[in-house]
């Protein structure tokens, strides 16, 4: 089964209505550079993995919009930050101009600040159990901070000479734990209780390495297209990946085990999980 | 009766025991580059409004040390990413480096990145009921967001021209809705009802124009070392204040009308208001 595009389709028609400001209003094009970067397209994973996850539970997905648009939203905002001149300095995202080579350096950092303000207000005003939503608001901003997300840029554009661990953590700190709390912000919403959350959660833990080498294997093997950036354009950073650090044979069978684990740990979820196997497959698969 | 320091004194101490990561991680010196910034010193004058404010509820302040501490980071990331080179290009924040200069621009923008992520967090941690937690994390988060402090910024660095209806608009966005959330997220921790917070609202309101009014003042009146900033710097970026637009005499009438106001608001406040007075009082004195 491919990729479901219904669940990606519902995050898009979702993110399609949200306006950060009136069309006269004086910050009318701060809301347009945020939603540029937003509405630019892409398979929309992140979201999809908390729609899946609200699926595997036995919910309807609709209670679970606003939280699937807040890590888009993160997700956004965090690639904003890092295609800045001071860090990748990357010209193109998804084929397209990247924010502040369109809108300017100032106003691209204030897209991604905005974003990132504008997500968590949108998690919090979640209606359910407040303690549920609170958990959830924890857990995002705990994968975003220094232990998450902003601390694994930090490290990529800081270290030099990183061994394979260091690797390692540095991406589960960059990229995996965005992913994996893709997963577990669904879990607290639908207030799963904690025991039980275990195979949700190995679950997204190997996806979220899985991610990381095909994105590292493609960086070499595939298309500007597929990839969304320039083919190649870890290499030329002087970045450590999978691939160079392994070889390309090595990083395609690690990926083929990360693959299966995640299927493993799948398999002992207790509910519908046809959509997120279909997000496991597409991840490994689109290596091909 | 002065500033008081007692409070800013337990504010600091609160935040020299915040670490954001353990002395021998990979992310040691993002930490080091955020506490750099947030221990920099100064009035503490938001998060010393979160307690005065929980005073006036007839609250102890220890149960508000976290909400403080989160107002003030949220404060420290703005400065450090106003100041970026693409802003507001300052080299010198209360007499010492900007992030950037110190730590480079690719770390100064994770910084104030990490400081917000982290914020949301220890706000979200805080431990009493979940809904009384919930708002006061909506009431910062929109405060913070494109109707607010990043709105006003975008306003800021891209607006020409500016009337004083504009003006005002903006200082709003950018000043006055933190020193507001400053009181009124202690509203919502503290669970005032909704019809009893009018009076504190209409203090920190009146609050947040005085303090941008005695700024604009001081740019031109008060020396670097008062103010923290070089003298003159508005003018020589060719901003619009109170100063540019009404003049001098004006701008002091403006100030003293605004802090009358302060205060009558603060007499229709049911508790002990003296240390709200003090803020109030310190705020508009600073000018002379």
């Amino acid at each position: 089964m491919s990729y479901p595009d219904d669940l990606r389709e519902a995050v898009d028609r979702h993110l399609e209505t949200i306006h950060f400001s009136a069309p006269d209003d004086s910050t009318a094009g701060l809301d347009e550079a945020m939603r540029y970067s937003l509405l630019a397209g892409g398979k929309r994973i992140r979201p999809v993995l908390c729609l899946a996850t609200a699926i595997s539970l036995g919910d309807q997905i609709d209670a679970y919009l606003g939280m699937a648009a807040a890590i888009e939203m993160v997700h956004t905002y965090s690639l904003v930050h890092d295609d800045l001149p001071a860090m990748d300095d990357d010209d193109l995202r998804r084929g397209q101009p990247t924010s502040h080579i369109k809108y300017g350096e100032a106003v691209a950092i204030l897209a991604g600040d905005g974003l990132f303000a504008e997500a968590v207000r949108v998690m919090a005003s979640i209606e359910t159990d407040p303690s549920r939503v609170l958990e959830a608001v924890q857990l995002v901003t705990s994968a975003t901070g220094v232990d998450g997300m902003v601390g694994g840029q930090y490290v990529d554009v800081t270290a030099v000479d990183l061994d394979a661990e260091a690797l390692r953590s540095l991406h589960n700190l960059k990229t995996g734990r965005l992913i994996r709390v893709s997963v577990e912000s669904a879990l607290a919403l639908g207030g799963l209780p904690v025991p039980e959350r275990e195979p949700h959660r190995r679950f997204a833990s190997e996806l979220g390495i899985l991610f990381q080498i095909v994105d590292d294997i493609l960086d070499v093997t595939g298309t500007d297209v597929v990839l969304g950036k320039p083919q190649g354009s870890d290499e030329r950073h002087g970045k450590v990946t999978y691939v160079s650090l392994y070889g390309l044979d090595e990083a395609r069978r690690l990926a083929s085990e990360s693959h299966q684990q995640a299927l493993a740990a799948l398999n002992e979820v207790d509910g519908d999980i046809e959509y997120l196997r279909r997000i496991a497959d597409y991840i490994y698969l689109r290596e091909q």
